[in-house]
Parts: C-alpha cells; structure tokens; sequence
C-alpha cells in the first residue's frame, strides 16, 4: 500500500504526523511525505519545526491512500493548479482519499467533496459549503472512499478506523496498543459541543489575531 | 519559556510531535529541536519520514521544559555520555523535566528517575527498575518536576496537563479546543488493561520481531 502524505510550508505537523504514526505500522505499507513544491525542507506554521519531504507529488502519481494535512498553509493551496491537478488525477484510482483538518479545503478546491458530506476544522467549517460540499460537524465524516477528518487530533481516530478498513481490526487494535492510544485528555471540552462558551470565544479571537 | 525536544535517529515521531503541537501554541513558548548529534535531519524508526534538527544539544544548555522522546533509538543514548551529560545539566535548572514513551529510558540512564515512581511504554515498563525507578503503569506519572508518560500518544495528554501548569487552565482549553482533540478511538483496547490478551500477544510478538 503507497500512502501519500502532501506536506507544504505553513503545514500543522499533527496532521500529518498523528495518520502516519498509525499506517506506517501497517505491514507492506509504505508513507511517502510529498512535498508540495517539490523535495526538500518544509517548515510548520510556527517555524519551529523542519520536515523534510523525500519526493514531489509528481514522484507518485498514482498513490493507493491520499491523507492531505492541514495548517495555515493549505490556503494558498488552494488556488495551486499543480496541486489540484494531481489530487483530482491521484483520486481517480486511489483506494481512500482522505483530509485532516483544512486538508478539506484542498480536496474542496479540487472538486473531490462536491454534493458529499465532509468535515474539517470547526473554524473552517462553513467554508466546505463553497465547495458545494455539506459541513458535518462530526470528528471523521465518511463518504464512498472520501473520509474527511476534523481538526489536528481528529488525524489519529480516521487513520485507525482506515487501517481497520485497510487490514482487519485486529491490525489496527494491534496498532492503537502499540502506540498506546487510549486517552485521557485533562479537560472535557475538545470540541465545540463541550468547551464552555469563552473558551470558544478564546480560541475564535486568537485564531482571528493570527488570521 | 524555552523548551528542548531532543531528536535522534529512529526516534518515533508523535512522541516528538504530539508534545510539540500542544506546548508550541502556549504564548512566549519556544520548541527547539535539538539533535543529539548535532543540528541537521534525523530519520525515524522506519526509515519513512526526515525530521530537521535545527540546532544541537550544546545550543541549549540551560532550557526550561525538557521533552525526551521514545523511539528504537533510545537505546543506544542510553549509553551516550554526552547526552546522558546534557541532561543532567540541563535537569537541574528545568521547571520541568519530562519524557514520552522510550524517552524515560534516557532520563532513567542519566540518574534522574533513581527513586521515583515512572512510566514508559508497557513493552519497556520492566526496564525502569533497573535506574532504580519505580515502574508504574499509568498514563502519566508525576513526581515533582519529573514527568514521564506512557508510550506515544500519551504525550498529547502529559503535554496539555503541563501547559496548564504552565500557562493555566483556561488557556490549555483553549489548546485543546485549538487542536480539536476530543477523541473517539474507534476501539477499546489502547491499554494492556483494556485490549484483549490476544491483541497484546500480537503486538508483544511483532515487536520481538523488529528488536
């Protein structure tokens, strides 16, 4: 199995990185980190950190799985034709073609979530409509071979049901073990349902500070 | 607040990363890189993905927050005088001194767990007696300033827990929140407490195979 994992500057690396932790561990698989410009050094949003894509999209253009990562970044991928070209040619013969977080605002652009149910950050949300897409707000929105994840963490719970979908589920218990996912987060309100209201508020006018 | 995430060949990337997405959005916060050969690429564990140091171990020798992350690569730092020597150093100006996974290995060689209650991955938890350590299988093991947290994943949970101390609690919601983790592990079993016993003989098998 290719998984191809675009990466681009301003990327958020948990999007990638939470998926890939999980469908490297699948047996005969192979996760190629793509960039989007080509080979070479990448850097998150923050700057802090490098990754470094081994290959360009045109290296695979034939990918079994897609997992398009979010951040900053995938606003100015969505006007790339480059980019589009190869997620609405790759999505003609992959097995899933799959988004986390504003990784959905790329399929979006390229056509892939029109008429279909799909999720992405809940920040973005309302943004999917543009698309001709429906916004869910739902932590992994499956349609078809089209799985849409929501925001940054929401990568982990899509890639082990698609292992699972992939491999068995005794693969994929094996793989939540292995990476000991069973979590405790401190706090109660990792979504919008449950974080109290200025909580909300807090993360709304900080993201529109960065904005 | 300067915070050093120590990276290395055949590190496991969502020790590194999980921490690094949480603890980056504090205000005022930091992360750097620091290879423990050196400022350039590492690999992990699988070969699949290149990670860029951006600086060394000697850049950073007085960081408030120290995160060591597991991997396979662990083990051989375990006999690494010079980072065994960074640490010990550097321990004893942190506000915090933390590990994900395999990285209390390293904290464990360099004396720092002698007489504390640890945790690491279930796989290694035997491993810690011998630092004099007291193993304990708990997701996240506090001890004064000495964190350590059980394997992989459990480093987003320490690390919001840690920016709450840090920063308080309204803005670690607000993390939380930010990086939408509200998880749903589409199975059960993400402890050895939880997962059926054949699925843990299946990951304890596989993991004999790889060491």
């Amino acid at each position: 199995v290719e998984i191809a994992i675009p990466i681009f500057e301003r990327i958020t690396a948990l999007d990638a990185i939470g998926p890939y932790e999980v469908l490297s561990r699948l047996p005969g698989t192979t996760v190629h980190f793509l960039g989007v410009a080509g080979a070479g050094p990448v850097r998150t949003e923050n700057g802090m950190l490098g990754l470094h894509a081994d290959g360009s999209l045109a290296d695979l253009p034939r990918p079994d799985v897609i997992v398009f990562p979010g951040g900053y970044g995938t606003r100015a991928l969505t006007s790339d034709d480059t980019v589009l070209e190869w997620v609405r040619t790759a999505h003609v013969g992959t097995r899933w073609t799959t988004s986390v977080c504003t990784g959905a605002l790329v399929l979006g652009a390229a056509g892939i979530l029109d008429g279909l149910e799909a999720t992405t950050h809940w920040l973005l949300l309302d943004r999917l409509a543009g698309f001709g897409a429906h916004p869910v707000s739902r932590r992994v929105v499956e349609q078809g071979k089209v799985i849409t994840a929501a925001g940054v963490s929401a990568g982990i719970d899509m890639a082990l049901s698609l292992a699972a979908r992939i491999a068995g589920d005794e693969l994929a218990q094996g793989i939540q073990l292995g990476i000991e996912y069973d979590p405790h987060p401190p706090f109660t309100g990792g979504s919008t349902a449950s974080a109290p209201p200025e909580i909300v508020e807090l993360v709304r006018r900080r993201a529109n500070e960065l904005a």
